[in-house]
């Protein structure tokens, strides 16, 4: 045996909601090779990590995101999305990224997930490859997709070329034991019908993920309204483009008919609330697509527009965030959220034969949990404390594909603080890129 | 000198919000005595704590909350107000609170409280002497009451016993350095007027502050409505009853005449977002509320209906939500809810004169952020920080009334495992009793 994981609360989210006290998780290679009952022998391991006073869950899953974008964290907030992007985001990037600031972003926020028990993450931005390389070397698994967008971007002037680099980007990157490459058109207001086409059609021909923003904000819709005459939803449909291994980002103003459509299509969803409250652009029906039966992941989006990337602050909003909409505190209760930021985010991205539960089979993406903290004693509900009181900080341990990634709240795989030194000389040069 | 905090990034929240780079600040007794730009000659210090690479912020204040409740954190959520109570929260409490269980959670709450930068807290329960002794003997500064609540309590079983105790616990406690008595009748749906307005005479004579929850939730509206004919802000106008040194927690469903009249007597108002969206409750109208000039600091409520009493996790929902509400990415930008966290909770208590800001003659009470951390690397903005990506565990040092009580994370003045074993004792009892 490589890892065992001995004696912790370990909180399986198998089909049963099991919780086992006491229990312990063996690892070969890569993968969970039992789930023990407490009392059973534990098998010698060559690593053994005690989790006496911890829980232990399965890694969560952040279903969107920008990450590179840790490095803009705080350059602008509380302002008009056009003001936001015209006047800061946009010349930014413009200006800094690059192959450099696409890698070293990742970096560092892989730290930032990692440490806070993010084990799969999902990315579309630029310089891709850059993120795939980053994303592998900080010992994480990730969905990622070169972005296809219709006006000249940092990395791609053309959609064409992008389209092309895209398909590199997925042939360099498919088989690889983390690294999920897929197809990443950036929305509808931004890039045409015909490229988004082409774009599910690779999707297609590779049999990898599709990710897209769709219905992020009113504005956005009115765009694609006064172009096609319908949703981005209604429109994907008639173009024959909605189906399985399609992944919308936001998806906030469905309507019925387009909830509808996505239920039938078994199209998957990313919820991303703290975004889509700070940048004041409607809440996701949530409560209405589950009801429907879409599956339904967590995503941060960028840390530029959140400003975390800790999937516990998102668990906890999006739990609080449509009772207070609803009028019920009785929606989105706590176990069917922690289900969403695990299990609903690894059906979500088509990996849920992989990852999201902690079953014999599935590759050992662990995080513990350390209970031992004044605010976190004392515990009646699992699934309350890791939605409502657990927080990133209070992770100790996170192991991902078998391999110990952060041990201590320190990465294994990284030197954080060279990291760190690296951020602040990219943020000098940004800061005089907009002078 | 007793003590200097030497050398960070201190965010003074004075008039002109000044931030000091490399500023220091000096501390004799309990008191600021200076603010030291960099490169002025530092004073000898009895203590001297670096704080380069650190922000060094104003206490937060936390203007309402129940803290013992942190002993049922998790007992029971995500179901309907009356389910809550009836059946988790009001059995729970009549079989088990007493003065040992108000003085072990307090000492439990204390410890989350200062070491997630809250130097201030506010509270209204039961056994509030135990509540005093222990908040005393943690280091904390508190706005305390003994609550006044028209049914039979834990520690007292009628309103007149009640009053009487609240006189006792005003007289015991007025002149401490730091534990300020206060009248804390529960709420006009539970309490009869004119048992409020004994309360409010008694925090007038003795000149203390007085705390109410008001304006809860709808269904205690139309409570208050049937029984009085109008809203609780009309009616305690109506008695005379409103004016300065009165602070109204939660405050969701004003009119525009009570806000009017808030505005016009100098009522405060406790704003408690998390809690209100988990309860379901609504929204304060704070942005009005602003408008018009009425003083609102930020609260947790009690730990048991939010559930954490980590004040940086209120900021940043707090900005996020209302936002939400307002379609209006520009309401409540970080500054201003930074603002409401310190100045305004001081102010809306009452002790703006002794803190809510880094001023020469204000209580040394101060929190240390220890910025060396990717997920706050680089920092662009110290209040979109302070907001949007400073946690509570970014906390490295909290100094209260001149005194360390926060070194490196641990408490100075606790023995913290020896009260979260007290505290899984005291479960383990509510467990059975609710058997």
């Amino acid at each position: 045996m490589d890892l065992l994981i001995a004696g912790g609360t370990v909180v399986t989210m198998d089909d049963e909601y099991r919780v086992v006290e006491g229990g312990s998780l063996a690892v070969e290679g890569a993968r969970i090779v039992s789930v023990l009952e407490p009392g059973a022998a534990l098998p010698e391991a060559a690593e053994r990590i005690d989790a006496s006073g911890m829980l232990v869950i399965p890694g969560l899953i952040n279903t969107h995101g920008h990450v590179p974008m840790a490095l803009m964290r705080g350059l602008a907030d509380d302002m008009k999305l056009m003001e936001w992007l015209n006047e800061f985001i946009f010349p930014a990037e413009a200006r800094n990224v690059d192959e450099e600031f696409s890698y070293w972003g990742t970096l560092l926020g892989s730290i930032e997930m990692a440490r806070s028990g993010t084990t799969t993450f999902t990315d579309m931005y630029y310089f891709e490859d850059a993120i795939a390389k980053a994303a592998d070397e900080a010992g994480l698994r990730a969905v990622l997709g070169s972005s296809i967008i219709g006006f000249p971007a940092p990395d791609f002037k053309t959609t064409d070329e992008a389209l092309r680099a895209a398909e590199a980007f997925v042939v360099k990157w498919k088989g690889h034991s983390r690294i999920v490459p897929s197809v990443a058109p950036h929305a509808l207001y931004t890039t045409d019908i015909e490229v988004v086409a082409k774009a599910r059609e690779l999707s297609r021909r590779y049999q990898v993920p599709f990710q897209m923003h769709a219905h992020e904000a009113q504005q956005e819709d009115e765009v694609v309204r006064a172009k096609y005459g319908e949703t981005a939803v209604t429109l994907l449909e008639e173009r024959g483009l909605l189906g399985p291994g399609m992944i919308l980002h936001h998806a906030i103003t469905l309507t019925d008919t387009d909830i509808a459509l996505l239920a039938e299509r078994g199209v998957a969803v990313s919820h991303n609330p703290e975004s889509n409250m700070k940048g004041a652009s409607g809440l996701a029906r949530v409560p209405d697509l589950l009801a429907r039966g879409v599956t339904v992941g967590l995503g941060t989006d960028g840390p530029a527009s959140n400003n975390n990337l800790d999937m516990f602050e998102e668990m906890d909003t999006a739990a609080k965030v449509h009772k207070l909409f609803r009028s019920d505190p009785t929606v989105m209760p706590a176990r069917e959220v922690f289900r969403m930021a695990t299990r609903g985010g690894a059906k979500a991205l088509g990996l849920d034969s992989l990852v999201g539960s902690l079953e014999v089979g599935k590759r050992a993406d662990v995080v513990l949990i350390d209970l031992n903290q004044p605010e976190l004693t004392p515990m009646y509900d699992v699934y309350s404390h890791l939605v409502y009181a657990i927080k990133g900080a209070h992770v100790r341990t996170v192991v991902i594909d078998g391999r110990v990634v952060v041990r201590d709240r320190r990465m294994t795989t990284l030197d954080e603080q060279a990291v760190m030194e690296k951020a602040r000389e990219i943020q000098n040069r940004i800061l005089a890129s907009l002078k």
